[in-house]
């Protein structure tokens, strides 16, 4: 298996899914070890950096990438395993940037109401106890240190329609999906619409509450492995991601229940392939044993998760059982440190 | 502690919230032994039995109450601790309901489509496993065994405004949120709004997927024990919800990122009241820890729950500590056995 | 015809459709010259009075009503037919109500802001011009004169399902719809619910745009006007209006698409009765004919109206032609000034 | 004035808003002669041609540009005064697309029904009437005939933020926003965001209702007339439209409610800036007089427009009285005819 390290230069950033030349070009089955920067392009360092002055919106949720995966053509499925996220910095930052996030006006659920506060927390990593801490910016209350629990904000591959999106927008593609199931272990699913699929990563989040209400989750560079794969055809009509535990599909749109709709459609379509079900006994199915936690509430479109708990089903080999050959696969990466 | 056994003739349920006369009064620190029937009021007892033929949709969700809690006056906060829930049946059904359920068009997201096929199933308990059967309706496909997660899809009070809403409807006063949130062990908080509270429950559930995709869960007569409590003032503007491990707050709404704006705005004015933090910093914090799983998207309105985990949290003892109270009780209930 | 005069003393004022006695009953065919008070309830009474501490929310929208109707079953179509409608006092008021209208958050579509500021806007009748004055509150800019157009921001009937709503509701049962259309010279089709069909009409506007962006219109005392009558059978699944140029439906519902799509299904059904249309046709030919303004994006439930005008279609009589018999029997009034 | 006729070969069409390179470089200030190619790309001629046979659907809506305006810088106002707009055609097509359309589910509004039935309908033209002339497809009913009032579905620049929406998209950038409000008469303002503008126009209806239900208008190729400016600085945040009668606001997004926020906020905001207003009057006044038809209800966004009457007004001179200015050049061109 081929292993590649590439580290971006500040200059080799997209800020876009599609649009942008690719990167490199790669193998099916090829391992990378990627380094991505946060999603503020590093704008905010200290408390005292406001996002109204820092952060240059054109230049946010930088991406690593678009690698272009030899022989991709439209309609194939681009395989997508993460291996290990681990935190590149010592410290994370959020911040509540005015007219953005989900309890807020925005720039189209727009009032006339003044903004929140501008406002950036810093949360530091401690490595000992693998947690970042919280520290109140107004006024009393007490500190608090959550677990790290690395996953990335985005991945995706160039849109259909000759289409160009910033990294800002979740949709069929992928791209700013903003759900913790993004995670080591898991291994994503996206149809791919152009040639190359051109597929990059990015906006690595130390930890991220579901629902990422405040818009943005403690921000942080991060060193990714992931292994990418290629499957002739088959490319699914939203992602999928699958675990060891559960098969996912990620929907993305507004209104939320929307999000909820593609998504949940989604996975009655895998389940009458996984089983050979009917879709009317895959969606009574669903119904009774389907998680459903939400993945953002405040991108461009909005993104549900719905989970399927492979220990209440019978044995399936999803794709031809890939997911279990990329985890023998990412195992025999053993461990191993990033040197960007 | 007192402690009442109810169980409802065919003509005492209820099947609104508000509006009905009080089946009983009772006095703050009640345990109270109930029984509910199925959502489907009993309509549908095999496959054959068709929703649109058999269902009355005017007395569906029956609700065992209300109840008049002594002392009980708007403004306050009406407790309710779930002891246990057991299934009162060897079987539970769901329907795929014509132009009712999450993946069909409806009474309000019309379109000119057909209905999708009125169905039944009906899953059988297996108390050895603790399981219901899924069975294929429509051709190939296994059977998939689902451990019994006993939960009540409605608990509500009367609304506010004078208003009396179906047992369908989620809303401020509780209601029809359909949350497996809501099992043994939950103490719920609900904001009184009228004198005596006039609450109920019922639409007991033997396990259903977040969302309730197809529009009903396994659906099951259930014997309830509960323990009821009041306290003066402090009335939430939402459903709250304590578990041992979770601080929880249900939003109903439509479209569904209101629901979710109203339980997480919720959330974050309790953890004001816990911690003593300013707003931004709840926002901030709960963006970062808290779990948001869909409860409904096929009622009247739809519900989300917003979780956080109490472990990454200070202790803190809401409304006085009453839920561990309410655990001590149920502990010194012992357990016993229903015998309507 | 019988002619019925009745101005409702204060405690006599209904704020709910259902749930309310009735306060008179009338055969169908009968005309009525009833009186109204504003919105607000009369506690707005100059810009010094702020809404967050005159008006009290338990007693808005305060209904002239409700009538039971003779021989009104459900299933059937209720007629009301709106002769004529005329301010009552010499000013109305307008309020930006703290968390109430389209561009400020609110109780629903939650966020931490501020309020906007609670301000009062009273509009003066000029008799001489038939128009209401604007005054800015808000340091410079013009005044600006208003014709009045009055209409009735709420018709309704008792709800289906043993419901009670206050009378801040639109729904299938008519009630708070504001719309524009709701002026002299319609006819009002609803479906009956409950026996005696139990209606109600109130909160007069001197005049409001479309959407209704700050909650409230020039909200007035109203003089109305209006013959009642019954049709057996037929009743519409959501409520219909006709006037000398348009078939209208009215949808409302929450997020504004369902509101138009429920409106616009009712629209391609009455289509269907009116012109023998297959549903696909109908939905063809109103897609290029229909008008489609909003009501009101503020209210308990968002309201659409679907017009497709007369003057393009054949002749048709829309319930045995009860539109054009109602508008001689309004002529037939003659001019009357009301006496109250 | 500079005038230029200009009629793109098949390959000559664009079919994105940004990412094509423009086809021709203007001067602000030049009078154009352009020809339009329908919606569906030609692909509908007669009834049986159905759209899941015929239609490419990666090449609908082709665009006659991009046309680059010398001296456009983003931050600038592009101005586009619709002079002239004259069927092309003898013929129009309309069509149900399967999963397309109001009354249907779609791609993201998924559900699992079956589609409704792919069907085309052809209005013929009749000059002396000025009409098209609907005809059932299915069964009986009558054939109507409907005034032409030529518009264009879309007029748009290449979005902000390195983005490429396809043809489809309504936004802040205009695009498919389908209102009968861009109709001959009519000066749309646009918001400049890369350097020349690169604007484009398409989608030419010979007429269509409000909301646009079924998806599609009557669809024609349409010879169309503009005079292009250009004001540097004041581009606006959505697209604003001026005719002699009104300001109008576009807003684009969904839910619907949230295009309607949009377009209600940037009048808001004109208002502020045309009388000098603040917002909380400019608010107020534009509550009580403003229209507020649905554009559509259909495409990838949907859209709202807001409309004030000019004739309640006090007289202003929007951007220095452009469109006044652009109404005496339109004059000036006299009558003429297309001679593609």
């Amino acid at each position: 298996m081929d292993l590649i390290d590439f580290r971006p230069t500040r200059d080799q950033f997209a800020y876009t899914f599609g649009g942008a030349a690719p990167i490199m070009r790669i193998k099916p089955g090829t391992a990378m070890r990627l380094w991505t920067e946060d999603a503020f392009n590093y704008a905010l360092q200290s408390v005292d950096d406001l996002a109204s002055e820092k952060v240059n919106l054109a230049e946010v949720n930088p991406q690593t990438g678009p690698f272009y995966v030899e022989g991709a053509e439209p309609g194939d499925t681009l395989v997508i395993h993460i291996v290990d996220l681990t935190p590149a910095r010592t410290w994370g930052a959020s911040a509540a940037i005015p007219f953005f996030g989900g309890l807020t006006s925005t720039d189209v659920t727009s009032t006339l109401q003044d903004p929140l506060p501008d406002t950036t927390w810093i949360y530091h990593v401690d490595s000992a106890t693998n947690t970042v801490g919280f520290e109140p910016r107004f006024g009393s209350g007490p500190s608090v240190s959550l677990p790290i629990e690395p996953m990335l904000g985005t991945v995706g591959v160039a849109p259909a329609s000759r289409e160009v999106r910033t990294s800002l927008v979740p949709s069929r593609f992928g791209g700013n999906m903003d759900t913790p199931e993004m995670r080591a272990g898991t291994t994503v699913y996206l149809g791919v619409n152009v040639e190359g699929a051109l597929w990059s990563l990015g906006d690595g989040h130390y930890r991220q509450g579901e629902g990422e209400a405040c818009g943005t989750a403690v921000e942080g560079a991060m060193n990714v492995t992931v292994i990418v794969d290629l499957i002739k055809g088959g490319g699914p009509g939203w992602p999928r991601l699958e675990s060891d535990s559960h098969y996912m599909a990620v929907g993305s749109a507004r209104p939320l229940e929307d999000a909820w709709r593609s998504g949940q459609v989604e996975l009655v379509r895998w389940f009458e392939q996984l089983y050979g079900l009917h879709h009317m006994d895959a969606y009574q199915l669903l119904s009774q044993m389907v998680q459903a936690p939400l993945a953002n509430v405040v991108d461009v479109n909005y993104s549900v998760v719905l989970k399927a708990g492979k220990h209440h089903l019978p044995t399936a080999a999803a794709y031809d059982g890939v997911h279990a050959r990329m985890r023998e696969l990412a195992a025999s990466l053993g461990t191993f440190s990033y040197d960007f």
